[in-house]
């Protein structure tokens, strides 16, 4: 998604100044008597100095070591991308207004057909030309807050995005959609949904699996969808919107505590995990799953808590784990520790000294299962009686990542562990689900 | 299950040795003008030197805080255990000799009635008087060789359970049954995969969510299927037995480095992940569920590889994880790291230089995902790339894990870092799926 990093250096970017070729551009490099001639593409940042990286006419991208006797030329301009955007629909102004912050990730992104890389593209023109559908549902603005990869998302986007939908709901508006990146959607989404209280109107994150210029691409009926329950779902709750099954007939918004990517590539990665989705949304009608849900109210005062702490973390138990791990988040002076266990929430016998030391010197610690689904259960074996005993705090159904958020976001409103200790397990955005439904 | 550890100290044990109560009396407690009978029950290894904990005849525990006016009389001794083992039933010395190994666990435990704790049960005799079935599908031999909750099993005992079924087998029984706790059944079955190797008979891990003398007890279902499938399956491979859904009616056989416990308490709680099972149980018959399995034939050399590396770990990667993690193992001098990454395989940027030193230094890191299901596929996005340009490996599909214990025990083979990638990257027990599976 960087465009600006081009990634060459040393002698190979000597060579390209040379020739006055830039990224984009069409090449010829003869060397050894052999001549190839493609599209000069960015490098990795972490490449040598010694390759330069063409596309060829066949889609194939080719590295050519540069030699002494490589030479390098311009032959021409790469052809401008296929895609010009359309005029804008007439907009029509007695729609709902709904607002899509884009943060990165494929859906906010274009392939860039000179180069192949992709870059964002989420201007209210560029969304209307993609998805045209979207002006016969809502008066949309746009705002590009962040261009990441998912995976670089932080406690300190977490908390700018939270502000930035607050914003943009104090004036106004019928639902804001929230377009990310799938890697850690599910982790925002869990952040957002402690950050966000009380809300009047639903907060909606979508993602997709492939851009919106593929053929094969989720994104359109995954924006769509998310515009359209901004617009008029009957929720005032902060979900994540994608595909329910592999076709694009439906689709569901899962709670943002309870959902997790099970999947690295296919449209319906995500799932609630211990519950069923909120919403799904099936022929243009939204269906609600389940009878117990904030219902829309303009008038509702909603409650920004957009702070977080990152000196907490998580750790996934294995088999022959050193609990040295442990003690070097003590030393280094956590807050806070999620850990993922095995099976209904156990850990080896050699890790408790570290455990019990780490909670005498202050530091929250607490369980949830690698098992993913299922509840926490403690009281049925020793070791769960004995990790009680010491201080360990079950956390019944919620998932390791969302425990892991809600931590951080409790050790961001307060930093008395008794208090951050309540926040963790009273129930505040469905994060823990009814015994019954587990 | 470690009855021999009472847990009693200080001020508590002494008025307990006063009343010459022992684990398993019944006592009465006089407190405060409070009158308590109860069965006297082991604490909790954390406990404190002031509380002991009774079991009262309405079957709660509950813990009485000694002051310097509490009395302590032993009343009685508790009944003795309800269940009493039936004859042996008359062995046919016709049928299959199968060995079953317990390394401990739900399976080869009973609750002990006198205290509500349970406790290893694995003799022949206590396993036909829970399953008399066994005796009709083989002559069964049994050995108990560790009794430990599985989160407790590190590399060594791997070796040990990898040495000891090899001896079995060179006996010439027809198969092995490892009974074994649930909570790292899948890392022992992924160890094992790759320990013993061109096993000329079946070798089946088998668990059980509850102990055998509860009614709701998946553990004789499991044994018996486990016990069948030794006896006379036609496969020759690692493989884990459990149910296959809730239903009593089939029993799964998964491969040792494909599954993994997806469920905290469900009796299927074990999935194959990107594959089927190997094969199934139902109706007494064994049925593979592919063409393509090592053939059961006595004749062929086992190879045996018992030997495991623990200086290896595995990091769950997370929205702000702090890199220092990954420099503290460096400097810890691990040889090799286990990424759990997002989605097709990615970390956040924050975190590569300390990947690049990390490779740069010796060790071995390598990519999975965090997902569970689907491939690992890091040409798609220039983070992938960039990780893939500064030595990363891809492992596929292989689950986080299995790669853990499968680079545990490549550098318990060599210490050669080239070569402990090349057995990583080689698919040894079917741990990698063709990619048309994924």
């Amino acid at each position: 998604m960087s465009e600006e990093f081009l990634g060459y250096r040393g002698e190979a970017l000597q060579l390209l100044k040379q020739a006055k070729a830039e990224i984009g551009d069409i090449v010829r490099i003869v060397k050894d008597g052999e001549t190839y001639e493609g599209i000069l593409i960015p490098r990795s940042e972490y490449g040598d100095e010694k390759h330069v990286v063409i596309k060829l006419k066949n889609g194939y991208n080719i590295g050519i070591r540069i030699t002494p006797d490589t030479n390098i030329e311009k032959i021409g301009t790469a052809a401008k991308p296929t895609f010009v955007a359309p005029p804008l629909p007439k907009q029509r102004h007695d729609l709902p207004k709904v607002t899509i912050v884009s943060t990165g990730g494929t859906i906010a992104s274009r392939v860039d057909y000179r180069t192949g890389g992709v870059r964002p593209a989420l201007s209210a023109s560029d969304l209307y030309s993609v998805v045209p559908e979207l002006a016969e549902i809502a008066v949309i603005d746009t705002q590009i807050l962040f261009t990441l990869f998912s995976e670089d998302m932080t406690t300190k986007h977490w908390s700018e995005t939270a502000q930035n939908v607050a914003k943009h709901i104090e004036k106004g508006v019928e639902g804001v959609v929230i377009a990310h990146g799938t890697d850690t959607m599910g982790y925002t989404a869990a952040a957002l949904s402690f950050a966000l209280q009380e809300l009047p109107v639903p907060v909606i994150l979508v993602g997709s699996q492939r851009s919106a210029d593929r053929p094969s691409s989720d994104a359109a009926t995954n924006l769509t969808a998310a515009v359209a329950a901004a617009a008029r779902a009957p929720f005032a709750e902060v979900t994540l919107a994608m595909h329910e099954t592999v076709s694009d007939k439906s689709i569901v918004f899962h709670r943002g505590t309870k959902v997790r990517k099970c999947h690295t590539s296919r449209r319906d990665a995500f799932r609630s995990v211990n519950t069923t989705p909120l919403a799904k949304m099936e022929n243009n009608q939204i269906v609600m799953l389940t009878e117990e849900y904030r219902r829309k109210d303009h008038a509702r005062k909603m409650i920004l808590k957009p702070n977080f702490d990152d000196k907490v973390t998580l750790i996934k138990f294995y088999a022959s784990l050193n609990p040295e791990i442990i003690d070097f988040y003590v030393d280094k002076g956590y807050k806070g520790m999620i850990l993922e266990g095995t099976g209904l929430g156990h850990i080896s016998s050699y890790c408790l000294p570290s455990i019990s030391r780490a909670i005498k010197e202050g530091l929250i610690v607490t369980m949830t299962s690698q098992c993913i689904w299922g509840r926490i259960g403690m009281d049925v074996y020793y070791r769960g009686r004995d990790l009680l005993a010491i201080g360990v705090i079950p956390l019944e159904d919620m998932l390791a990542e969302t425990a892991l958020v809600k931590l951080m976001w409790a050790f961001g409103q307060t930093s008395n562990v008794e208090e951050a200790k309540n926040l963790l397990t009273t129930n505040i955005a469905h994060e823990i689900s009814p015994r019954t439904l587990s």
